[in-house]
């Protein structure tokens, strides 16, 4: 833990950023450029994602610039002139940033986020916006996926410290299930960081800690009388439960009560049912059943089809890393330079030029009806609403940040607005993303005209 | 940027590790305890596991406290006693640690590290011991498998920047490839911080700021006229490609080289020959032919037996979430408490108890033959070489930290000894790991002797 002196934020670039930037600045090219971040596709068995990560990263892009001492590491690669080397010492970002709220429910092809700046600053951020919008946005979905399957009755707390790929991962999965409507995390740096809720029980370790569970467990419960749960499975689970249940005797007794047990391991359906059956034999039906071990929105899903009697879930790992999907097809376009919209024909890759704006539009109940995705130059369509508002102007915050709770009332709001088939777990209804007419017909255009060039019709091939 | 105070690395743990430290601390229990780091099982496809991460949790252990902020923080919960939380302040790491080296190979049950201290310290650190080890070694594992996929003849650099879960996974992917092997990495922070040599080429942007691709290649060249790598599949490879060599030459007129081209897009095996034959034809037999997208230790096993001329790999997404095992099953469990071998029973889920040695056997050409899981208190086994060494004793540091270059040297003589038929990507063939006598003896004992206490005799039903 001795503190180091690690390069600053703003070198988190890929190499080419700053090679480009230096190739930008020797061509004189100032122009003004706009970058769209999208998602290509949805994940496999994904009806939607929840866009995340967008006011952490506005924090992030807020005093961008880099230091003396990176200045001094970067001229140690030889790479660089000096003179550009002087010139990005001097490098803020002045630029302008359009985005949609955090916690808002996108599709595929939306742009999350828009930067309109410079080149060379909007090209060096692109590692940046690009590695945060990701994780944020892949966690925030899957986290709206757990919390969905286990429905409105039961808690869902995130457990994903140990396994998520790094600490600062461990924060983004705790701040993502927070942002989604998960009860709380176990991860403590995090808790304390966002004012998150939470939630503990007990690890094996400290029931072998004791020559006997027994032991173990009234040593919790004597040092935390009214906010024990005890771990049931670390010898045998139903004689673990009824360990247990005496606990819950004794504790009644002294005035207290046992808050809850949790199962780690094997058929948590018929466990579960077990636990409540003894429990509530032995007059203690408010004791809490809580659920964990390999579990995510697949696991959650088929428990609650089985009526398994559990009162809140722990995720860990298969949240945490979200297993099933754990990366997003997601891409920072240049979609205009110097007033020329621009796209790239890659095959499969191919990209909507020109910088956008999505408007979505609902039915009379509230419920989202569909999204069309249009020029941010053209005039707004009638009764679309704007996803992507403007939040830095010239490199300054248009608003104060906005706060973690907030967002999360704002995530609500919007998932109460999402149809229920998009929601499915497994076959989700595609949501109807349209594009504008002019839109289209730049894409169109531009395409055709890029592919002329690249084969004159005197160069095609005969036939 | 603008840097916030957050909670201390102390605080990177999950809440039950502090509630049952209060409970040890309450219940007046200071004996010795050893936890045991290993993985349960192998990653599917996985024939090995890389040990990485422990240096850098060895640095982090080192100074391992509560800070004066995290303590006033950890009051507001209103959860533990405030004389806990005086102790709490005062606690420091004072225990041991035995860890293999950085960059062996390791197989299920075999223990990576083990911390042995008063418990509630050794129980403290459980959630950033778990959280460094996994996802080190996950991501060294994958990498040195997309490492042996491409040969000794061709070079791999790490892209995965973007996509990694978050910034510092995005050091753990640079890191963890540079140990086992690869060239570099195009995460400049990351090769600021560790020393990693930096690659980089130029972003489709580039082009598409340019009114055409020849004027893209033209002022990248000549900003880096001897370090350049085009990337051609912008609009279309083939014109792309054409574009590159026509670049080529100009170069060469003026006395430079152009370094390569790079694909990242379409059917890397036909287009990379392509690409050959048209530069060699064009008289550049030394254009560098380097592909990306979307490329890991499968797709790369695939390019390599259709013999596609490429000469450099970037593997980005897919190396960087270790995308088809993004996570192991590892575990931190309680061997031994004051003086006691433990373990736990939950399904699937059985430990060894005791605290461990692995002792590695080798042929007479220096190959490895097998290993053996022992108890740490026998006898070595003659011709057995340990793996796992004292690295802090009593809270100190026994070595100065080795550096990363050290552990690669390390790792490429742990390689060269590790069977071929157990790096198959597939269907490995499985290392033989045995346990000693004694620790099978000692695991039956244990669990014949808990079961009988949970099920005493005159209990059992009848028949």
């Amino acid at each position: 833990m001795t503190p180091r002196m690690l390069p600053s934020l703003a070198t988190f670039t890929d190499l080419y950023e700053l090679t480009m930037a230096q190739a930008y600045w020797q061509e004189g090219m100032a122009e003004t450029a706009t970058f769209s971040f999208f998602f290509r596709s949805l994940p496999p068995h994904r009806g939607y994602l929840v866009a995340a990560g967008i006011e952490p990263l506005l924090a992030e892009l807020d005093g961008f610039h880099f230091t003396e001492e990176d200045i001094a590491a970067l001229r140690q690669l030889r790479r660089f002139h000096e003179d550009f080397l002087s010139y990005l010492a001097g490098v803020r970002f002045t630029g302008s940033v359009r985005a949609v709220a955090e916690g808002t429910v996108v599709f595929a092809n939306e742009p999350l986020l828009e930067v309109t700046a410079p080149i060379l600053q909007a090209q060096l951020v692109e590692t940046l916006v690009v590695n945060r919008l990701h994780v944020y946005t892949l966690l925030a979905s899957k986290a709206a996926r757990v919390r969905w399957a286990a429905g409105p009755q039961r808690q869902v707390v995130d457990f994903g410290a140990r396994r998520c790929h790094g600490l600062e991962a461990a924060d983004i999965a705790a701040y993502s299930g927070w942002l989604v409507g998960f009860e709380g995390t176990s991860n403590v740096h995090a808790g304390l960081r966002y004012g998150i809720p939470l939630y503990g029980t007990m690890a094996h370790s400290f029931v072998t800690a004791f020559p006997h569970e027994l032991d173990a467990f009234r040593a919790y419960a004597r040092t935390f009388p009214d906010s024990t749960t005890l771990l049931v499975d670390t010898y045998d689970t139903v004689a673990g439960i009824k360990h247990a249940l005496r606990i819950a005797g004794e504790l009644q007794q002294q005035g207290h009560q046992l808050r809850g047990i949790r199962l780690d391991s094997g058929d948590l359906a018929s466990l579960s049912r077990i636990a409540r059956q003894l429990a509530d034999a032995a007059g203690f039906p408010h004791l809490q059943i809580f659920a964990s071990g390999g579990i995510d929105e697949y696991t959650i899903e088929q428990l609650v089809a089985q009526r398994a009697p559990i009162d809140a879930f722990g995720v860990g790992t298969k949240y945490g890393v979200s297993q099933d999907a754990p990366y997003g097809d997601c891409a920072y376009k240049l979609v205009s330079y110097a007033g020329r919209a621009t796209l790239k024909l890659s095959e499969h890759k191919q990209t909507l030029p020109g910088s956008k704006q999505v408007y979505r539009f609902y039915d009379p109940t509230g419920q989202m009806l569909y999204d069309q995705i249009a020029l941010a130059e053209e005039p707004p369509p009638l009764g679309g609403q704007p996803l992507l508002h403007e939040v830095i102007h010239e490199g300054r915050r248009v608003h104060p940040p906005v706060s973690l709770d907030a967002s999360r009332q704002y995530f609500r709001q919007q998932w109460a607005s999402l149809p229920e088939p998009c929601k499915d777990l497994h076959n989700p209804v595609p949501y109807d993303v349209q594009l504008s007419v002019r839109l289209h017909q730049l894409t169109k255009q531009l395409s055709e005209q890029l592919r002329a060039e690249l084969h004159p019709p005197d160069h095609m091939p005969a036939g």
